[in-house]
């Protein structure tokens, strides 16, 4: 009896020091967030312009850099769109590097026409930004509806041809 | 028979659509990426610099720009004790902007005795770096260790009495 009453203590602590171990915000459990924000969650994602840049130049594969904000119904349905075709998501994951931003860089290169969301650019590993590589729209030329993914896998494959190929 | 012939066979196409939808990249099934990487799962963090500065100014709360690599013990053991250490959590939780860049940025400001890892800054509301809010190591002055817990606690309390109080 007093064995059985020791075994019940000791499982009782084991599970309050396991609930211990975690701090929980006042406003309640949060779900940890994510680099890919739902573009892709199997893909390597740099966290930031200069991070992807270093990776491009030393892989030697063009960055896409996806500009959106989580509460933009057009970045939303595009991401539905990008994140669940196998075709785009392979040819980025294994041709590109990726990066997605809801906040501007200060580089107003990426923003060739205007700061807008959804808005792609490509990058060669040249570090010059593709501004010749536009979407169907003449007002927002680098937007992309979710019609238009297989424009994007066109321009996917123009970007794929590097600026200056090293022999 | 053919009933329950025609329901195995709906029971496997909803599988193999189920597993259809997602991309799996050859080298194996990743997890995916979280922005706290380990630092804080229950915190909300900033993607990028740019990002942090503009919460830090909007909701005038001092930024903590933790610089790390995941492959470096230091920071792998620094990132162990504030990551389970609750009262850390809480402070940076309620009154922190949080940071953590695996890739240095091209804010100087941000290096003030040189790049290495773990170094922790502290950033003002008003955009100053706290160059004043050191550890205890005169050769790495932003490098806390483990056991500097309580001096990283001291020196967050420094950094909530703001430059400038805007009243």
């Amino acid at each position: 009896m007093v064995k059985s009453a020791l075994s019940v203590l000791l499982v009782l602590v084991a599970i309050s020091s396991t609930f211990a171990a975690k701090y929980i915000p006042k406003s309640g459990k949060r779900v940890p967030q994510t680099l890919s924000r739902g573009w892709g969650d199997q893909l390597i994602w740099a966290q930031t312009y200069e991070e992807g840049l270093y990776w491009s130049r030393s892989k030697n594969k063009p960055l896409l850099v996806i500009f959106h904000l989580e509460d933009c119904p057009h970045s939303q349905a595009l991401k539905k769109v990008i994140s669940e075709d196998n075709e785009v998501q392979k040819i980025l994951d294994e041709d590109f590097i990726v990066l997605n931003l809801v906040y501007e860089t200060t580089d107003k290169h990426l923003s060739p026409d205007g700061q807008y969301v959804p808005r792609l650019l490509f990058v060669d590993p040249s570090m010059t930004v593709r501004a010749d590589i536009t979407g169907r729209y003449a007002n927002r030329m680098y937007a992309y509806e979710p019609s238009d993914i297989k424009l994007l896998v066109g321009n996917m494959q123009k970007a794929k041809k590097l600026l200056k190929s090293e022999l």
